[in-house]
C-alpha cells in the first residue's frame, strides 16, 4: 500500500481481511490484559462475538478510502487500525440501539442484552441484568474503539488532526439516535424530520465522518473533504433508505434480522411518513392500527405491506435512493480523487445501495 | 500559577471555581452549537443541570493536583481545561449507574433517567423512555468529556502522553461497575472481593488515574507516578469505605441521597461483607431478609443498623479508614512533590475520609 502500489485497483474484500485482523489483534490483546488483572472475562468474549457475528465494516471501508482519496502517502498500517477502531465504537451505539429498540436478535444471533440475560439464568431478573450488563458493555466498546485509535501507531500530529472529525462524528450518531428516540411516539408524515434523523443517525455517521476521518489522516484540505461530502450525504442518505426498506420487504435469511422488528418497534421511516402522507383515511387507520404493535404478526406485516406499496411509498423510496445513488455517483466525477479511489467509491456506493441486507 | 506561584499554598476552593468556569463555558458553546444545527437542546439542558447540581468535582481536582505534584511548569490553562473534563466523564458514569441502580434521586434532585421521563409523561411508557433517553445523555456526557479534553488547548505531545491513563481509567471504572453489578445478587461474606470492586471503581478510577493525568500532563516520571500511587490506592479506598458508611448512617439531608437507597439496592459493600463475616445465624437472617428489599422502611433499616454495629462491622470500617487515611498521609512524607502540593494532597485527603457528605 506504498503511493505506487495505490495504481493498482483497491482489493475490497482484502482491506476488510486486514480491518478483521487488527480487531481480532485488538481484542486478543486487551482479553490477556484483562486476564492478567484478574477481570471478569465474560464481557469481551461477548464483544468479540459479537464484533465477529457479521457486519459490513463500512465505517472502516469508508475510512481508509477517504485515506486514498485525499492521496494517503505514508504506511498504511496505522490508518486501518484507525480505521478499524471505528468498528469498535459502531459495535457500542449497536449495543445500545438494541437495548433502547428491544431487539432479540442481529447478524442471525441473540442481541447483546438477550445472551448476558440468558449467561446469567439463575438471576432473579435475568432481563433486567442483561440489559444493565448491556449498557456497560457498551461502554466498553466505546472504551475499546478508544483505546484502539490511541495505540494504533499515528503520529500526535496526525491522530490530533483525525479528533474534530471523531468529534463530530459522536455528536452526529448520538444526537441522530435521540432524535430518533424522541419521535417514536409520533406517527406522522413529516417526511423532513425523517430525513433529518437519516441524516445525522446514518449519513453522517456512516458515510460522511468516516471518509473525513480517512482524508484528515492523510493531511487533506477542504477541496478533499467537501468532495467526500458531496458523496457521502445524497449515499448514506440512499443506503438509510435502503435498509428501512429491506426491515419491512427484506428476507429475513438474508438479512440476519427479523423481518417484522422495525414494525413492530414502530421505527419512523421515511417510507412510512411518505405512506401517510399518500394514505387515504382508511389506510391511515390501518397504519396507525398495527405499526408499533409488539405483537405483531406476519398476515397483519402484509396488510402494511400492501398500504406502504399502494400509497406508492413504496416505490418513491426506491426512486429517492435512485436520485441519491446517482448524485453521489456524480459527485465523484469531479472530485479530485485518484482514480483508484473513485473506482472503489463507485463500487461501494453500489454496493450499498443495491444490497438485498 | 506559574512555577513562582506555585509556592504560595494551593487554594483548593478557587481551583474548584476555575474547573465549574471550564465546564460552564464548554457546555454553552456546545449548546450553541446544537442550536444551530438545528439539534434538540433537551439533552444538554438536563446534561448541565445535573453537572451544576453538585459534585465535589473530585477528579478534576486530583488531576490538577497530580500536575502540581509533579512539577507543572506551563501554562495551567489547558490543564484545568483537561481536568475538568474529567467531571463530564463522570457525569457519564453517574448517568448510567443510576439507571442499573434504580435511583430516583442524586445531589438532592432527581436522577437523569427520572428528570427525562417526566419532561415526557404524555407518553405512553414515560418511564421506559426515561431510562432510554438516559442511556443516550450518559453517552453524550461520555463524548462531551471527549472533545472538551480535545479542545482544552494541549499540545498533541501533551495530549498523546495522556492517553494510556485515560484509557486505564475508562478500563477500571467499567470493569468496576461490571464487578459490582455481577455480586449484586450474592449476599457474601467475600470482603476480598468487595474490596477489589472498590479498587477499581473508586480507588483507581477516582483517585490514582486522575493524578496520574495530571503527572502526565506536566511530564512526570515514574517515581512520581508511583508516590502518587502509594497516595491514591489507600486514599481511595478510604473514601469508598466512608462512602458506604454514609450510605446507611448518613444524614440524607446532608448528603443529598436518600439513606436507603444502599440498603434497598442490596449493595455489597465491604461494610456488609464484614457483617455476613461476624454474623450470628440470627443477625444473618435479620441481613439476608431485608438487604435489597426495595420497600425496606426506616424501621428495617434500622434493624440492618444494629446488626451492623453489633457485629462490630461499622467499627471495623471505621478502623480500616483511620488505617488507609493514615498511609495515604505516610505516602506524602518521603513523596518527591513540592511542599504546596503535598500540604494541598494531604488537605484534600482528611476532607475526603473525614466528612459527612
Amino acid at each position: 500500500m506504498t503511493a505506487t502500489a495505490v495504481q493498482a485497483p483497491l482489493d475490497l474484500p482484502g482491506l476488510r481481511r486486514q480491518i478483521d485482523g487488527c480487531l481480532d489483534h485488538y481484542l486478543t490483546v486487551k482479553a490477556y490484559a484483562v486476564h492478567t488483572e484478574n477481570l471478569p472475562p465474560l464481557p469481551l468474549e461477548v464483544l468479540r462475538a459479537f464484533v465477529f457475528a457479521g457486519g459490513k465494516r463500512i465505517r472502516p471501508l469508508m475510512c481508509v478510502l477517504g485515506w486514498h482519496a485525499a492521496r494517503g502517502q505514508e504506511e498504511a498500517g496505522p490508518v486501518i487500525r484507525a480505521a478499524a477502531s471505528l468498528e469498535l465504537f459502531h459495535a457500542f451505539a449497536l449495543i445500545h440501539d438494541d437495548i433502547m429498540d428491544h431487539s432479540d436478535t442481529r447478524r442471525g444471533h441473540p442481541t447483546v442484552h438477550r445472551t448476558l440475560a440468558e449467561r446469567r439464568q439463575r438471576r432473579v431478573h435475568p432481563e433486567e441484568f442483561g440489559e444493565h450488563a448491556a449498557i456497560l458493555l457498551g461502554d466498553m466498546a466505546l472504551a475499546c474503539s478508544q483505546e484502539m485509535l490511541n495505540g494504533a501507531g499515528l503520529s500526535p500530529a496526525r491522530l490530533t488532526v483525525a479528533l474534530p472529525t471523531l468529534d463530530a462524528m459522536r455528536t452526529a450518531v448520538l444526537y441522530g439516535q435521540y432524535m430518533d428516540l424522541d419521535t417514536t411516539e409520533q406517527l406522522t408524515g413529516d417526511v423532513a424530520r425523517a430525513l433529518a434523523v437519516i441524516r445525522y443517525k446514518t449519513a453522517k455517521y456512516t458515510i460522511e465522518h468516516p471518509l473525513h476521518l480517512g482524508a484528515a489522516l492523510a493531511g487533506g484540505g477542504p477541496a478533499v473533504r467537501a468532495a467526500l461530502s458531496a458523496y457521502a450525504l445524497p449515499l448514506g442518505e440512499a443506503f438509510q433508505l435502503r435498509d428501512d426498506l429491506l426491515g419491512v420487504f427484506g428476507d429475513p435469511q438474508v438479512t440476519g434480522k427479523p423481518v417484522l422488528d422495525d414494525l413492530r418497534e414502530g421505527k419512523r421511516t421515511v417510507l412510512l411518513a411518505l405512506a401517510l402522507r399518500r394514505a387515504d383515511p382508511g389506510q391511515v387507520r390501518t397504519l396507525c392500527r398495527l405499526i408499533g404493535d409488539p405483537a405483531l404478526d406476519e398476515e397483519q406485516a402484509d396488510q402494511v405491506r400492501a398500504v406502504l406499496a399502494a400509497t406508492g411509498a413504496r416505490a418513491q423510496v426506491e426512486s429517492l435512493i435512485d436520485d441519491q445513488q446517482r448524485a453521489a455517483l456524480r459527485a465523484l466525477e469531479g472530485a479530485p480523487f485518484p482514480a483508484t479511489a473513485v473506482r472503489a467509491l463507485h463500487e461501494v456506493a453500489r454496493a450499498l445501495t443495491e444490497r438485498a441486507r
